[in-house]
């Protein structure tokens, strides 16, 4: 069986498996789900979202496993994308949970309020104005700690940097968060757009 | 240096790592801080909450690791707490990953407002009917797997388990969530409960 990623192109949660698959070079089929196509409702009837939610990696031997974070971790293990040493190991992590419990819920949703038309009676200006202040603050955090290394994962890019890259390089176009004023988070965008391996957003089939 | 760790006492989060270092029966130094206190204003002051959050744990080499599930993952890694399996490993940490980011931010949430006077003001009828029928959604999510196995590590309790058990088991007292509806998360609630070395919240000093 080969290894199957069920994703939604247009998500930042499914990016980040693509984005290491490209870096890590490895083989696999793809099954492109947006929202509300055919082939969403087909992977969730198939049993194929075993939490409502993509992306979805198979693995070689047939097993699923849902959330994006935990993915890049079964990929990236045993590689250069995860330290090996305890306290680094550990603070990839922490930055993975800062990821989904912090950055996710303010900066992804607040593009997709402003880029999914059927979200939009739910961009009230109030809560607009708290996403943006919230997604100033997550932003604050990152550019403290990239004032004092140059990537997320300590001395080497990680899947930390991949779990946080997702939505933040799109922060701005989609998200409207003024990005010039975190000069830190920005020069390290570039970083990982420079990276050998790297397929941009857009780029990916 | 002794393992220290920072928490606020009436936190989920803390609890986490409190109720793993008491079954892994690690002696540590507890600095309580709770919401307001001097404890906690001299933690942040002297750089001890790097994210802003805790609990935060010191290992013995004085390294600073925040993120509750973070120090789970540090102090359950080579332990029967952890799967070794490479999958069932990653299915751990997708719980985990649920947890930040589906489970915490409704059903914590929504006992913090319940429960904490200072935000009263936030809890608006129409939120907290959102937050109740999300967390309905979030808690039949862990109905629908705990009717495939008895623990979320799969054969035997894990760092998952304790992860959702800090919020889970006061989410009707604390959250008004109706347990009722779901009786596969109690019963799981009760085994975590009957486990060797288990604390309860509040049993602990």
């Amino acid at each position: 069986m080969s290894l199957t990623l069920w994703s939604m192109p247009s998500s930042g949660n499914s990016y980040k498996a693509r984005l290491l698959l490209a870096h890590l070079g490895r083989a696999y089929t793809h099954i492109a789900c947006e929202a509300g196509s055919e082939a969403l409702a087909r992977a969730k009837a198939e049993g194929n979202a075993p939490l409502g939610k993509l992306p979805v990696l198979r693995t070689e031997a047939g097993e699923l496993l849902p959330e994006s974070n935990a993915i890049l971790w079964y990929l990236g293990r045993g590689t250069d994308w995860v330290p090996e040493e305890p306290v680094a190991q550990a603070r990839t992590l922490a930055w993975m949970f800062f990821e989904q419990n912090q950055h996710e819920p303010v900066i992804a949703v607040r593009a997709s309020l402003r880029c999914y038309p059927e979200r939009a009676a739910q961009a009230t200006p109030e809560r607009m104005a708290a996403l943006l202040e919230a997604g100033h603050g997550v932003l604050g955090v990152m550019e403290a700690a990239l004032a004092r290394a140059d990537w997320f994962g300590g001395t080497r890019p990680s899947i930390a940097d991949i779990s946080l890259f997702a939505y933040t390089h799109t922060a701005e176009a989609r998200g409207g968060f003024e990005m010039a004023r975190f000069p830190a988070v920005t020069a390290w965008c570039g970083r990982m757009a420079a990276l050998p391996g790297h397929v941009a957003l857009d780029h990916l089939p």
